[in-house]
C-alpha cells in the first residue's frame, strides 16, 4: 500500500490533537451530568423514509448499501443521522413507555453530511447535545436551562468566551405578520440570509418572496439589528410599532430567557432577534452561538423549542435542546492553533529497564504505581538510559523512573533534571503532572484537566 | 409518526443500560491509560478497495451512497469499517512521520457489518482495542503485555471471570505442516470449525482439504485438544512426535507468553491450541476469550500479533492488539440480566420546588452542590411534595432537598426517609451514592463505579 492520503471532510487527530478533543468531551460529559442529564446512544443509521420528513437537507444524505446486496432485500432504506435531535425524537416514541418524563439526556455521537467541506464544515462531524423532552406539556423554564447548561460548558472549556445569541421563533414571526409579511416562513430564510447576502438584497427578498412593502421590509431589518444584553430588547422592539398577538407572546418567553440568564449567568447570553436557525421544527426560543473573535466562523452551538417533532398522533414530546459542534470546536481550537496539550500521551511515567533479563523488576514497579493510578509505561528497550530518557521525551512524558539498583530506586524529573530516591508504593507525581493538562495558549492561559 | 421499531442487528439501550455499557467504556478508557495508551479515533469510513485487501469478510460490508450524488462524482469508493484494526494500520501508514513508535494507541468506537444479527452479533457494535505498533521491528515482550492489559480490564470490570485463550500461529502452521499438511492456512480453516462442526467433519476436511493422512489428522485433532494454564503444554506438543522449525520457533513463543502471564497474573491466561482466528493477517500470538459459564457465546476479546498489516512497500509496522467487543459482552451481561445499575440518572440530590415564584432559591440550592461536583437536578414543577419525591424514586434519585424555609434546608433520603437538616454549601451525600454503581447480580456481587 502505498502512503494513504487524509479524506476531505472526515477529520483525523493525531495523539496530541485528540487529548485536546477529549478534554472538551469530559468537560462536556461533567456539566451535562451534574445538571442530571442521562448517556444516550443511536444507532448511526435511520429509515431514509422518516429522516427526510423532518428538516431540508435531503441532498445531504448518506444511504448505506451492503455490498453484495440482492435487489430485494430492502436493506436499502438506510441513511446515516445527519443530526442527533432526530434520532432522539424517534427513540423517544419508540421507547416512551420506558422512559420518564421530563425525560433529560445528552447525546455525544458523530453525525454525518455529504455537505462539500471548507473550514469547520465536515462531513463526518462530533455532536454533544443535551435536550429535555416533557410528555403533552414541557414548561418554560427548561428553555432557560438548557442555554445556562451549554453556558457553563462553554466556561469550563478551554476556548474564547462564548456569547449565546438568542431569539424567539414566534416574536420573529409574529413581527413579520405584524408588518405585512404575507409568509412568515419566507421572511425567516430571508432574514436567515443576512450575514451571507447583506441587507439590501435581503430587503428584496422580503418584498419579492415574504409579500412584504418595502416599509414593512425596513422594520424587518430594523427588528434584525435589535441586539441586547438584558430585556432592554423589548422596548426597542415596541419602538418599531408593529403589533400581533404571537409578537407579545414572543416577547414575554424572550424577556423571560434574558432575563432570568441576565440574572443568573451576567454575559453568557444576549438576545439577538435576527437569529433565525435554518430548520425548520423549532417552535419558540432559538439560539446560536459566537467565539468572541471568531465571529465569522459561525454557530459553534445552536439548537431552541420544538412542540412537534415527536409525536405518533396521540401524544406529542414536545422538547428544548441545544448542540454543541465538537469538530467545529476544534477546527477553531485545534486548527486556528489555539490550544496545546502538555504531552501527546497520557503517560506520567516511563520505568528504565536495565536489561531485557531484568525487565520484569520494571514491570512490578509500573504496576505498583498503576495500583495507586499513575499513568506508567516500560521502556520498550534495555538501551542505554539516554536513549530511554529521549523515548520518554519525545512524547511528553515528565517522569523517568530507574528500578531498584545497588542504591535503591530513582525518579527523574526530565524538564528540570532533577533526580531524587523514591519508594514505588508511596512516590506520587504534582497533581498537575499525573495527567496531560490542556491550555489556551492566548494570553489568559486558561486551563483545564481532562 | 406511528411508534417506530427497532432495526434488528443496531441495538440501542435504555438510560440504565446505558449506565452499564458507559462504566464498563469508562474502566476500559482507565485501564488503557493507565498502561499509557493514548486514545485515537478513525474517521467511519475507508476507501472500499483499501479496506477489502485485508479479510474475507467483503460481502458484510456497508458502502455508502449520496443520495443525490451525480454517477460521475466518484463518491462511491467509501465503505464503513468493519473492524478498527484495518483503519488504524492506515491510519499509521497516512501518519508515520507525525508519530513516535513503538506506538500505543486505544480505540473505542463504532464498526459496522451487514452481518445476519443473532445474539451477540450485531450490525452496529462498539469494539475497545489495544495495539502496539513498531517500524521495521516490534519486541516480543509486548505479546504479552496487551493480554495483560485486557486480563486487568476483565478483573475490573463486573462481569463473570474471563479466561483469555491464546495460541501461536507459528505453533499451529508448524505443527500441520510437521504432519504432513499440503496447505496450512486450508487445515487452520478446518480446525477453527472445531466446536461448531465436530471433530469427526473437522478430519475430513484436514485431509480433504489440507491434504494430510488420517494419521496426520489425528495428530492434528489432538493439538487441538491441547490446553494448560502454565508451560506445561510444550511437553504435551512435543510427545506427540512433530517435528518442523516454525513449530520450535512457536512453541518458543508461546512458552514465553503463557509463562510470562502465569507469573504476574496466574489464571487470566490459557494455552488453547485450537485458537485459530478467522482473519488471515496474523502472525504470531492470537487470542480468544471466554466468559467462564457463557463459553457457548463465543469469544468477547480477540486478537493477536500482525507482522504486514502495515506496509508502504518500503517500511513495515509489524504490531499486536486485542480487541474486546464491547456490545457483544453488553448482550450477555445486560442481554442475560447479569449485571444492573443502581439507577438510571446521573442525578444524586432532586432539589424540590415550593412554588413557581421561588424555582430561583432552589436553583442556587442546586448551583451550591453541583460546585462541589455533586449531581443535581431542579424539580420540574411545583407540586405537592409527595410527587416530586415520586419524581426521584422514579428515577432511583436517593436525596430529595427541601429548600430553605422557617426551619432551614432539609434533605432527606428517600430510601430510608431520614430527613436531616443540611448546610448547601458543606452537605455531601455519602461517596456510594455520589454517582450511579454497577453491580453483578450474581451472588458475588462484585461492583464498579462509573
Amino acid at each position: 500500500m502505498s502512503r494513504p492520503a487524509a479524506l476531505s471532510g472526515f477529520p483525523e487527530w493525531l495523539p496530541a490533537e485528540r487529548i485536546v478533543e477529549l478534554s472538551i468531551l469530559d468537560t462536556v460529559r461533567r456539566v451535562f451530568e451534574l445538571h442530571g442529564f442521562c448517556s444516550l446512544e443511536t444507532r448511526a443509521v435511520e429509515p431514509l423514509d422518516q429522516m427526510l420528513r423532518k428538516g431540508e437537507i435531503d441532498k445531504e444524505v448518506y444511504v448505506l448499501r451492503r455490498l453484495h446486496a440482492e435487489d430485494d432485500e430492502g436493506d436499502n432504506g438506510l441513511a446515516l443521522h445527519f443530526d442527533l435531535t432526530v434520532p432522539f425524537a424517534r427513540y423517544v416514541l419508540q421507547n416512551a413507555g420506558h422512559l420518564d418524563f421530563p425525560f433529560r439526556r445528552y447525546q455525544i455521537q458523530k453525525a454525518w453530511r455529504g455537505e462539500r467541506p471548507q473550514e469547520g464544515r465536515y462531513r463526518e462531524f462530533t455532536q454533544a447535545d443535551v435536550d429535555i423532552v416533557g410528555r403533552d406539556s414541557l414548561a418554560f423554564h427548561h428553555e432557560v436551562e438548557v442555554a445556562l447548561v451549554m453556558a457553563e460548558v462553554f466556561r469550563a472549556l478551554p476556548c474564547p468566551p462564548a456569547v449565546i445569541l438568542v431569539n424567539n421563533r414566534k416574536l420573529a414571526e409574529g413581527f413579520f405578520l405584524g408588518a405585512g409579511a404575507a409568509d412568515a416562513a419566507a421572511a425567516l430564510r430571508a432574514i436567515d440570509k443576512l450575514d451571507k447576502i447583506g441587507a439590501a438584497k435581503v430587503a428584496d427578498l422580503l418584498v419579492d418572496e415574504a409579500g412584504l412593502t418595502p416599509e414593512g421590509a425596513q422594520l424587518c431589518l430594523s427588528l434584525a439589528a435589535i441586539r441586547s444584553e438584558d430585556t432592554s430588547f423589548v422596548e426597542q422592539v415596541r419602538a418599531l410599532g408593529v403589533e400581533h398577538p404571537l409578537l407579545d407572546e414572543g416577547l414575554a418567553e424572550l424577556a423571560a430567557v434574558v432575563g432570568a440568564a441576565h440574572s443568573r449567568m451576567p454575559g453568557a447570553l444576549v438576545a439577538d432577534l435576527k437569529i433565525a436557525r435554518g430548520l425548520d421544527y423549532y417552535t419558540g426560543t432559538v439560539y446560536e452561538t459566537q467565539l468572541v473573535g471568531y465571529e465569522s466562523f459561525g454557530s459553534v452551538c445552536s439548537g431552541g423549542r420544538y412542540d412537534a417533532l415527536a409525536s405518533d398522533g396521540r401524544t406529542t414530546y414536545p422538547g428544548v435542546g441545544i448542540s454543541l459542534g465538537v469538530s467545529r470546536l476544534m477546527s477553531v481550537l485545534v486548527g486556528r492553533g489555539l490550544v496545546t496539550a502538555s504531552r501527546s500521551v497520557p503517560t506520567a511515567v516511563l520505568v528504565a529497564v536495565t536489561a531485557e533479563e531484568s525487565r520484569g523488576a520494571s514491570e512490578a514497579v509500573a504496576d505498583e504505581l498503576r495500583a495507586r493510578g499513575i499513568s506508567t509505561e516500560v521502556a520498550p528497550k534495555a538501551d542505554k538510559f539516554g536513549k530511554q530518557i529521549r523515548y520518554a521525551d519525545r512524547r511528553g512524558i515528565p517522569f523517568v523512573w530507574f528500578p531498584d539498583s545497588d542504591g535503591g530506586h530513582a525518579v527523574k524529573d526530565i524538564r528540570s533534571g532533577d533526580q531524587v530516591p523514591a519508594d514505588p508504593g508511596s512516590w506520587r507525581p504534582p497533581q498537575e503532572d499525573l495527567a496531560p493538562v490542556v491550555r489556551l495558549t492566548s494570553p489568559e492561559n486558561e486551563e483545564i484537566h481532562p
